[in-house]
């Protein structure tokens, strides 16, 4: 029986995000994995033999027996989700997007780069109009789009609709986020064991930046959202699952009940088109005085939902909540790939 | 050969600050504990007997053997650090302080009241002229006196040479406090094993209301600091040792380098007195990037330091930093008993 | 649109193995729950109202509105599922049994009864058998069937093909036991940051117990396995898995590879059924050196499986392996959900 | 003031047992800490630089400003600790004995040496004979000393006074030990959120035949004793103290009264003499159920100690309990500095 799916490719398949792609594009409906990259010290193994697979018990059957490829390598597939590690993400995503392939990257690489668009599905699908400029620009025939910094991803979701309805002005968040971001072998256990890490290397910068790109506008060039955004980033002893603390001061006031009701209406393209990885509800609320928490809720909406709670008044900021999102499946793989799926559906996969 | 060390009771000994009260006591140079008590159900047994002592291996020798008395006996010693639980130590405290005692407390219950003085030694050691009001408000021969809440002690420290320097105009903080706080059993392990709980029933409330008392005025009566506090108070896996990320707005504005130059030289009554319990430095100020951490810095000054670190601008509120704490020590038993110290020097103690 | 299930009760429907029970029978082809039971503070109250839901993020949709039913109630359903706590479970267990009804309980109270069965259904379906005694005697119409402690069944899995292709002489074991078997709030967080806790009341009793019960013969009356068991029961900082390393002295001596091929083709009547709870293989083995691992491993076969790794001589014993397992689902829940349907299977719930 | 203690060298002093040294010897009694020594990387720059410093809060002054040396250089101190790792320690502490330095070892390099003594100075003190035939075996003016590795040094500790009393026939142990053994960064937080790994590589075979050196005779050349151990090794989310579940088998019957007599009132030459880090007590018996556990009781006897609970009947070995104790002092650093006190008591030191 033929399989009409879509080739892909998945670049550092063997890392923590490259086994979550995997995982999450096992079954799916119209994507299948025919291509496994990583470094060269893997080449020409089985994936199979040559993964530590760690996201859950075993390895999915149909990817467990692909060679892996070279960094180096052509690749057939005109799809790729790059989970390249930030020193050779550049070089080796331009080559492929030069070579015609559509590169799809949870890299830091190229996020703020002034023609590469820098997409959540729900929230900025036209700044994909970018990739037009990126082509003629660079003289390609594929593209780069990227999909965020994981702590950004959430944060922003939650920002989105009170952008539309209220106007921001400025945020101050605090994440607590969990170790898996930082990948295997990653924080060490001494860290984590009765502790707290109180800094993660350029993650309060990203945030900050990549928050004020995704909520700008795109008229042939990136204007940066009008607002300001101050982080303080921290490692908690969780495995998957960020939370923020976040305090927003808004152009129009609003009460908390107000800001919960835009929370829990907010669509976005990919609940308007169906897409197979888009969460029915982009932002789930919790009612409860102490939710969100990771343990419970990072899989809500089969980890593509950012999950809310305690909404309430903040005397300085004016309105303060908590939001919890799962780092590795909406905060990367799965926001790639449901970046893809929106690209195929708007006809901007290069098929 | 004879103690002369003044005879002090600790009440609510057996409870998780009970223990870290009778762990800090034994041997102190001016007090002995000459009194344990405990609610109704140990009465009689040894402190040995009664008590699942849990701070270190081994409780300390001259309590292990006292009897435990009962919440409803008098008592001899001038002096009663109060551990109790918030339900019944309103009318406990209140009565022995009608019989005469200096009572030390760490429990909510009194801390807002306005003749009760809500004291860090450092910081506030003048409204300890609340006391003689109180006691003639209240027709008492004794007192109560209050240390307050484990997260607003460390931020209030921090918070003070700041507002001596500058002015204090607002405060955006979330906490990421330790489990020992919530005593024992306390927080389900199911709660803190790979997971977060952003929320502590008010705590936030706590430290907003006590922030505002411990850096206000007394003349006759307590006028609140002229500022705000906006708190999300957390729940993490460690075990002592809060963590806080504070935004702060100043009055006149300062750089970095002026915050941490006033917090390195912060001096305050107990370091001019020599105080047994007092810290060298109130503040110790850590300069690696990811610092402080609770399970490397929560036992400087021998619990008795607030360490900060990460002190940077903040693009909103101006400057912010990380602050941590022990929370059972400067954050509970230790201010009680530097309290007592610097009250003994002061000649409040009713000897 | 009727619904033919067969409609069950749960008891102690809002605990931990509760929830459980919930989340398990949740879209089941068989059972329905048709009925929910709590303690007496809760009756009257809507399930939802009445749990704190803690097993993921929400409770399923078709309990949620039921209204819970007191201990004291009578109920409708043929089937009963117990999760009670050890001090209420003897007597309205019997109750229930008396009125008809087939009681599959989860608690210890009845396990080690002379004509009470302890079933696994992989292990010793046959002990089903003593109901009919157990009815005749207690003049009963219904039953009760007990399926164990958490970490015997996962240790008597991997015991049975042992036993059954070379025979057990006896077995030296140390369990490192997830928090979750406790329920919640249950172990204190205190206990499980950076530390272990070296002891869990009647565990070790049990374990050894109710092994010689699983694995011993019935003929009118249970005689208990010819083999000793020796345990040290220890809780370990994880939420969900109990891992056990046991060292095993074989009637015959045997190989790593012989014990490795007898792990991994042992089946039993729920695979020959083909029950909708059952794993596919009872007993998985993992290869790799360093597992199994309750963070990878414990979901293995949906958590109906036991994980076995690390098999290599011992020197003493003459056979060790490391094994793992599921304790609320394999381990509770789920066991008694199996035994369902096997009794369903076999005609012999009271339909 | 000339300071009169004996100057001895760190090697490997960057690292975690290395800092472990670094502490322990600060403030020492009998030795002081003149030479510094670590990989090429760090030569040349001040211990304070080079080291990120993670035992507490901070190093100690006096060694802080000390230059690093390199491996290679030659050394002034006539005593070297040595926190080599295992693949240089083999060359450079050869080098050094060769030397004519005594060299008092961690590394597991040269443990089982035919002429390499390795010794816990409470259990075979005597084998420090073996000394002057690796001398002359070698032509080395100097000499090397182990001490084996964490959990034998305190499975050992607890064997040797049932050797003494009852003989020794087989040991069953499993092991939960704490993370810090492996140094930093070393376990990665992955493997240590709500997770254990039933495996360390080497180690149960290093447990296995190091026990029973330790506890052979030496009459110019080391006999194993005669027993068996079987060890499963396991890692667990703890920071500092391996807890062990030993089922013992020993020649002459013995009960739980008469083991645990014998734990109590075993003492050793490093008591005789008074050495400085002698624990008074070298086995401390808890009776509380559930001890001992590594939060509450890693520091006994200042980290020397090894803790002992639960000693009970076992059915098939005889006896079993479960034993504790820190892996960096006592199980480390700590067992260094203590055979090096024995030493220049007994006048072995080439001074």
């Amino acid at each position: 029986m033929s399989d009409s799916r879509i080739p892909v490719a998945v670049l550092g398949a063997t890392g923590s995000v490259g086994q979550r792609f995997v995982q999450l594009l096992a079954g799916h409906p119209w994507f299948r994995i025919a291509e496994v990259v990583a470094s060269d010290r893997s080449t020409g193994k089985s994936y199979r033999d040559a993964t530590d697979w760690r996201v859950d018990a075993s390895m999915p059957d149909g990817t467990a027996g692909l060679k892996l490829k070279d960094y180096g390598d052509e690749l057939d597939s005109p799809v790729a989700f790059s989970a390249l590690p930030g020193d050779v993400a550049g070089e080796i995503e331009q080559r492929l997007a030069k070579a015609g392939h559509a590169v799809l990257s949870n890299s830091s690489t190229h996020r703020m780069d002034p023609d590469v668009p820098l997409i959540i599905a729900e929230v900025n699908p036209g700044h994909a109009k970018a990739i037009e400029r990126q082509k003629s620009n660079r003289g390609w025939s594929g593209y780069i789009v990227t999909n965020g910094n994981c702590s950004a991803i959430h944060l922003v979701i939650t920002l989105k609709p009170l952008q539309d309805a209220f106007g921001l002005e400025s945020v101050v968040v605090t994440t607590l986020q969990a170790v898996s971001g930082a990948g295997y072998p990653g924080v060490p256990s001494l860290d984590m064991i009765d502790n707290v890490v109180p800094y993660i290397g350029t993650e309060e910068e990203k945030l900050a930046e990549e928050a004020r790109k995704f909520l700008g506008t795109y008229d042939g060039e990136f204007h940066m959202g009008d607002f300001v955004v101050s982080a303080t980033c921290t490692r908690v002893p969780v495995r998957d699952g960020h939370t923020e603390a976040a305090s927003v001061k808004l152009r129009t006031p609003a009460t908390p009940a107000e800001v919960i009701k835009v929370f829990q209406s907010f669509r976005g393209r990919p609940q308007e088109l169906g897409l197979p990885s888009a969460p029915k509800r982009p932002i789930v609320v919790r009612s409860e005085l102490n939710r969100p928490q990771p343990a419970l809720d990072r899989d809500t909406e089969r980890g593509m939902a950012s999950v809310v709670g305690r909404v309430r008044e903040c005397p300085i900021m004016g309105i303060k909540y908590v939001l919890l999102g799962h780092n590795t499946i909406r905060g990367a793989a799965g926001a790639s790939i449901l970046n893809a799926e929106l690209f195929k559906e708007e006809g901007l996969l290069p098929l």
